[in-house]
């Protein structure tokens, strides 16, 4: 199996000066995921890579650039799952700690649970070993100006919300494996313990070395209540391409409960779609060397990489 | 539509001494949902009514007699969902209240959002005037014991967790809407704030008017891993008996993740099942005004209202 790795940085609607950001973000955690699988790691790796990647990167709304709640805190969700034997790990709720997706694969490794929520998870996180890093440390000036403008009377949070990404990625690797992982700071101006869909399995994620794997983004409340990544794949399961499956899934979405978002997508063979109802999402792709990236809907920008260069990299 | 309530009072092992106190509190849950239904309440209203009664009930681990966690604390998980319109509302590792599934049913009906967590649902809770019960009057003799015994070396929780049952509700009104909850106090000696099957929608229970609804019990590190509750439903949308797709259900659980438990099924003709892969899952149904309940594969007992007694009750 060739690997391949596409990860989004999040649907929704880009702020222009942005874009170029963004589109860099993902295009290196895509590259850094497919670097890993190329070095022999295998996709569950891949994935936990691209992730700290664009949690790391200021641009995004996971880890480092999280949206602030309504008390100005930063709380984190996040979810990784194998497709090998479904195993899966998840925090929510999360706070102080630069990546919740290492810590949600440790609580998949290192306990007997799924899902570690709130100060459960701050301990875990201690127990293992992770530093504590003060919420201040991880506020970026955007994230900060965008919750102050949130608290004026008759503001709109869910429109302000624009252009701030969940991150997500998919992969498989050499020997077929598939594995998902996601990751955000959720809604800016969230009440306090607002856990969306992103540590919830099936909705924020899901992977099935039968099927394929899969992670979302968008209007949280919305991909709960249609369990959109499990969704998804139950329509590849009846045959349909990932493209197909992703778009019937967006659809249902929207027509059932009004709600908009978007999903990368991977199946057992190595194909793959990026798709989304929003008017944008950032996403990036490699497979065979060649990295696609893209942030508008039908438009693809491809980039091949240098087969003489060992080192992947951007041109 | 005839109206049809089913509850679970949770899947495993019963102990002996506890069994008629199981049958007669799953029942007494049953008949309080199904008067419900009578009196012209909605599906929603009759799955909240029921559970509460079971999480009033000391025998069952939800609410009052909920399991403690490492800490010989109480973290509840509930939620509740509304197959008209997929509205759902949900608390994880919530403390110090009564009755979760009021609180979920809140979440969904006073917020913007489908899951709160932890401190910030306890924020919530006092916001609507829920009052705050101290952990202590949650706590039963049974449950403190249980706790101690796991504490000692080499004990095993999920052995001594046998009989402790997460409980649930699935109703069909005469407008043939269907709703589901489920109420837990989760594993007995679990981490701090582990979240289980139970808050997490598509797991734990889901509801469409389209298809069903179901409420699901037993090992939920498992049931999340397979999304239960969504599996059956879609097994039911490929044309299966309730019977026939919580058993299909069941059967992958077991092969795939070596996990074993229950679940109640209502499809949208308002025909029912209760089905398990434990060893045994007290419950109760009541449809036509006739009581039926069970505790072990294969056995069910009927009993028959009197038809003259407006206010239902055992005999």
């Amino acid at each position: 199996m060739k690997p391949v790795v596409v990860v989004h940085g999040g649907a929704g609607s880009i702020v222009k000066e942005y874009e170029e950001g963004y589109i860099s973000g993902v295009s290196q955690a895509a590259l850094k995921g497919y670097e890993a699988l190329k070095n022999g790691s295998n996709a569950l790796k891949a994935v936990e890579e691209a992730v700290i990647v664009m949690e790391d990167d200021p641009h995004f709304n996971a880890g480092y650039g999280s949206v602030l709640n309504q008390e100005g805190d930063i709380e984190m969700d996040a979810i990784i799952m194998d497709g090998k034997n479904l195993m899966s790990g998840a925090v929510s709720a999360v706070r102080c700690i630069a990546n919740p997706i290492t810590l949600a694969r440790l609580v998949m490794e290192k306990t007997d649970h799924v899902l570690l929520t709130c100060k459960g998870a701050s301990q875990f996180a201690k127990s293992q070993g992770i530093p504590e890093v003060p919420t201040a440390k991880l506020i970026t000036e955007r994230s900060r100006e965008r919750w102050k403008k949130n608290l004026a009377p008759g503001s709109n949070p869910l429109k302000l919300q624009l252009g701030l990404g969940t991150v997500g990625a998919v992969a498989i690797d050499g020997e077929g494996n598939v594995a998902c992982a996601t990751s955000t700071g959720g809604i800016s101006n969230k009440m306090v313990g607002r856990v969306g869909d992103t540590s919830c399995i099936g909705s924020g994620g899901y992977a099935d070395n039968a099927i394929g794997a899969v992670s979302t983004t968008g209007d949280g409340e919305s991909i709960m209540k249609v369990v959109l990544a499990r969704l998804i794949l139950y329509h590849m399961e009846q045959g349909k391409t990932p493209e197909e499956a992703t778009d019937a899934g967006l659809d249902y979405m929207k027509t059932r409960v009004d709600g908009y978002g978007g999903a990368i997508v991977i199946n057992h063979r190595g194909e793959w779609a990026a798709r989304f109802s929003t008017k944008q999402m950032t996403w990036a792709a490699v497979k065979d060397g060649q990295l696609q990236t893209g942030v508008y809907q039908g438009k693809v920008e491809t980039e091949t990489e240098n087969p003489r260069d060992d080192h992947l990299h951007l041109h």
